[in-house]
């Protein structure tokens, strides 16, 4: 049996979620919003019965056992914590930091009963779930390369806010890195050990941003990940990856994966392949076209990646007759909150290449710091 | 009119080259090869009168006045010095080293009465002269970002030679990051200060290149360049460029630049561009077809680069009634000495970049270092 569905957020997300629940059979009773205007204006929109601006009603309400938490980065850790605290199942997108992720896979850890997965995924997308099966089957022998490219219009918001701002979790490399970096190790199997980046911020203010304000996350951005293997610099496959959020009116999705034996390539939701020795690239699979909601801020691969998501999340939920309870099969490919800790990891780990210009180790949190610590160091960069 | 032309080398730059020269009304009167042998096959299939595996005897060649070099980067310093020693005029590939780089810069500092320029450029392919002309004009705005991607099969000859071997000038660094370095220096009118760069060699045996022999030439070659501005990390243009050698049936040659009102971008030897705002890419140079003729070792690109080159060339020395004169214009966009020494200084950069994990400053020699120096490098190196 399905379970109710709470959702937070406003945003363009949220907006595509609540019609793919609801075409999955999922009810959705519950919309959480900033305000009580935004939450009542969308909840009118998708037919949705109920709405607040007050968490803890979404969080409490009978009729929901599983929360969709689409909202800003840095508020993400504390709904996703409480709601596993109160025996909810949760899908949830990224937090702003490693420690907030942290807390985030010790409460998980906590109740292993729950569901609780990234939401924010391109695992899902068939052209991936095929691209991983040809690597998996050998398909382009020893793998050695892994090239991935985003470019896009801007990822601002219309007004000042969150995407602005770096500690915010805003930026290309948060925004859409994440994605690329889980999906990276989901295709690969294998997890970062160093990494190399450049971010920058090219357009710092515009007709919207301006006088003292200033966009501090970054609208290029330029990585370099060494996988698996040892810590030596010869052995494991290489990921380059650029993300440019200063082309206005194209957007390209590409990420090529390049071993002994030949190549596959996803452009968009297709996929394509070549053997060494072939004449050309093959179309190994082609899209259908997308019969869903239209988003213009959110881009295919990801519109279809969430789509399938929430026909997995359908499947876990349908296998059995009580509302909670979930099979792990149809969702063992989702990202779990661990590999959200690794992904926001390796996030930190590149803004701090970009900062020192060096090779930065990905070094998971196996502790959480002492609160303190952070306070000091805290107040020692303001000093500066 | 029109000087006679003796030509260094026997590989496939050299038999394009002669058809090219022939058909713009050039005499090519001798030709060099390593062997009696191989100079002599390639002469009469190309129908040059005179050839010798004897450096002297194209250099000292009565007919010859301007020598066009191509032959492995090692032996290029040498035959370009001694060539301009003897009043001729020359054109030729980059040397393998920034010592070398510097003793022809030093050489044609002191004749700069006679033509030298660098021959393997990209700067004379039209889309190329169109791209820098729209930078110049404004068609991008503030340039940002350029992003370069060069894939394509190995660059191995068929059996073991200079090709397979870095300090050797092997490798896609040094035989195609070249050009797209001059290139990039060409079209952004400024110069890298600090590069990052990854080498690999993916393929370090295979069937031809075995037992204790191993190819420590890189097939995969990634590096990031800062250009122009003051050395501050936030200011100039970001440079990335990819190259990857182990993709057999695929060619890709990719060159954008984006700013902060649209990109422009070349594929092979299109030129497409699409302003901020407008609705889709425009194409602004079509290929008309090439006609000339074909070599499978060299990508379009470069072939057409070098059609365009021989072409200048001609203009340059029709100017004038001498033989050996020759009028600047035509060339003066030609990549010189100097940016034959900027670029493999850059090329070493990026190297001790791999190595060292760090971004690396670009120096350019201003001294020749003490050989006894280098000398104790050598040994030193020996010992490790």
């Amino acid at each position: 049996m399905l379970p109710g569905v709470g959702v937070f957020g406003t945003g363009s997300t949220a907006r595509v979620l609540v019609p793919l629940l609801k075409a999955e059979g999922f009810d959705v009773h519950a919309l959480w919003g900033r305000s009580e205007e935004e939450a009542g204006c969308l909840a009118k929109e998708l037919g949705i019965p109920f709405h607040t601006s007050r968490s803890d009603d979404v969080l409490l309400h009978q009729e929901v056992d599983l929360v969709c938490i689409y909202i800003p980065p840095s508020m993400t850790r504390q709904i996703a914590v409480k709601a596993l605290g109160i025996g909810k199942n949760v899908v949830c997108e990224k937090a702003a930091t490693a420690v907030d992720s942290f807390k985030m896979v010790t409460a998980a850890r906590y109740y292993p009963q729950l569901l609780s997965i990234m939401g924010n995924t391109l695992r899902f997308l068939p052209a991936f779930v095929a691209m991983r099966k040809l690597l998996v089957e050998g398909y382009v022998g020893e793998l050695q390369v892994c090239d991935v490219r985003v470019y896009g219009p801007s990822l601002l918001d219309e007004s000042y806010g969150w995407t602005c701002e770096e500690l915010m979790g805003g930026g290309g490399l948060h925004t859409v890195g994440s994605a690329i970096i889980d999906l990276l190790s989901y295709l690969t199997g294998a997890r970062a050990h160093r990494v190399h980046g450049l971010l920058r911020t090219f357009v710092q203010q515009n007709g919207l941003i301006r006088g003292i304000r200033r966009v501090t996350s970054d609208d290029f951005c330029f990585f370099q990940m060494l996988m698996g293997g040892s810590g030596s610099s010869s052995g494991g496959v290489c990921c380059t990856v650029t993300l440019n959020f200063n082309m206005p009116g194209s957007f390209v999705h590409e990420v090529m994966v390049v071993g002994s034996a030949g190549r596959l390539v996803a452009r968009g939701t297709e996929l394509y392949g070549q053997r060494n020795g072939s004449k050309g690239e093959e179309l190994l699979l082609g899209d259908s076209g997308w019969v869903g909601p239209e988003v213009k801020e959110m881009p295919l691969p990801h519109l279809r990646g969430l789509s399938s998501m929430v026909k997995a999340l359908r499947q876990s939920f349908q296998a059995h007759e009580e509302r909670r309870s979930w099979a792990r099969g149809p969702v063992a490919m989702a990202p779990t909150f661990e590999d959200g800790l690794y992904v926001q990891t390796v996030v930190e780990a590149v803004k701090r290449s970009s900062s020192s210009g060096e090779w930065e180790c990905v070094e998971i949190m196996s502790q959480e710091p002492d609160p303190n610590h952070n306070l000091c160091e805290a107040l020692q960069r303001n000093k500066n």
